[in-house]
């Protein structure tokens, strides 16, 4: 997905919310401020969200000197969703359908904004996404497709939402990877964070050598392009995956809760919505 | 009130929807915003909201070629709030404290984005804006000053608006002087709005010289800073006018609602909350 003129304010915005997240003086703030106006003016056309969110968060650990200012935040996140786990195991035990359940769940987990909402919210949040119908549903396929397959890669998202994921890993029956950061992108998962979480019981973790809110394919790691390429089955989740992934032809299911109207025009769904989306497949290998 | 590293998304969106309510087309609105970040990059400590604001419909005006992409809607705000006004008329002579009603609904007129709105949005807002608590009420000093003033500047705010503010201005003893803006300024009344609400029936019109959606004195027409500083009683409507003037010494009093978080931290109220509140008031002249 390209970046539209629409997200140039929330590039601005997340710009101030790292350099505050990074402790960032007035004096700092306003430098990260005025560096990233120039950035946004040397937008080279077609480049994706997260790549130039990928130059904000560079701006920020530059002027700042600190190189993982959502480290804390994202620890915390990982210890609230690991208190969720054994109700989330009970909801999980008591589906009817656990593959569609788990689903909804992993798509909880990226919904939830772990920081300040007190715990009575995230389980509104976890009820609503339980029983909200899919905008786009193809679960169906992906569901055929899990039958065929004997391995799937699993792009991460956000820490925290790793503990939700777990619980999908954990059902699945194809022998699963699952893939993180290559290093600190905002509250993006790294590979500490799934470790935390518990992935490296269930799945092989690896990363993508990329510090980048997304999976910018041509400026991965060599060994990671070549696991996406050779992939049966890929699971992608949230917005920044979508927006780097959008385009590219391989077997990818999109897992994500449109959190922004212009991601929503993308994809052609609102914005609250839930949606399960085949990308632009190739053959099966 | 200066404006804050916060602001400067917000005035990107702006820049957005002015170019597009201008029907730019995809090479004008690419142009406007790169102007607009140059802007921001050049703009100088302590400018105000407006004063930028003021700067970026320069740029589109320039860009498109259009001196008045909001003259339409402006017109038919007017004429949607025009048609409430048997309505509003009724409530106000129902009303136990006219006064304060007036001030209200006066309010209620800056809330209302009669844009895209249905009918029923609209006096839902009118209901809840005549029943919320005020969050600053400095009611009773404007009540005990309007009974010792002989006038009343009354600085006006958007289009359709003008409509609302019309019954306050006939009920108000003082002879009022309606001061609108010298040209258009994004949806902001001017002389011609003013006069389809039938302000020129139960006020003095003039305008401020400005075409700036607020009032900034130092660049305003002298004749009316004249008025200004020898007003008596300075009724401000909406954010643009408490944005340029909160830090005057004047017998101000401002009726708005906080629409954004920032201008809220600065007044010290809650988004949402409807405020009457006394500027930094001078000795009565």
């Amino acid at each position: 997905m390209q970046t539209y003129l629409d997200c140039y304010p929330c590039v601005l915005r997340q710009a101030l919310e790292a350099a505050r997240m990074a402790k960032a003086t007035a004096v700092q703030e306003w430098e990260i401020v005025q560096q990233t106006l120039g950035l946004l003016q040397a937008t080279p056309p077609g480049s994706t969200p997260p790549e130039i969110g990928d130059g904000v968060h560079r701006i920020v650990r530059k002027v700042t000197g600190n190189q993982d200012p959502y480290r804390k935040v994202k620890q915390e996140s990982t210890q609230k969703a690991l208190a969720l786990l054994p109700r989330l195991r009970e909801i999980l035990a008591e589906a009817e359908d656990p593959l569609e359940t788990a689903i909804r769940l992993s798509i909880a987990g990226n919904i939830i904004d772990f920081g300040p909402n007190p715990v009575y919210d995230l389980w509104e949040v976890v009820n609503r996404v339980l029983h909200q119908p899919f905008s786009i549903n193809d679960l169906p396929v992906l569901r055929q497709r899990l039958g065929e397959v004997r391995s799937v890669l699993f792009l991460a998202d956000n820490a925290g939402e790793t503990v939700f994921d777990r619980l999908l890993v954990e059902i699945l029956a194809p022998a699963v990877t699952y893939v993180v950061r290559g290093g600190p992108a905002l509250n993006d998962a790294t590979r500490e964070d799934a470790l935390a979480a518990g992935l490296g019981q269930v799945a092989e973790v690896i990363d993508n050598g990329l510090q980048t809110t997304g999976t910018v394919l041509e400026s991965c790691d060599p060994g990671f392009r070549k696991r996406f390429n050779e992939a049966e089955l890929i699971f992608s989740k949230g917005m920044g995956n979508y927006e780097t992934l959008s385009d590219v032809p391989a077997p990818i299911f999109f897992l994500l809760q449109v959190k922004c109207p212009i991601i929503g025009r993308d994809i052609d769904a609102s914005q609250g919505s839930i949606v399960i989306k085949q990308g632009n497949g190739r053959a099966p290998l």
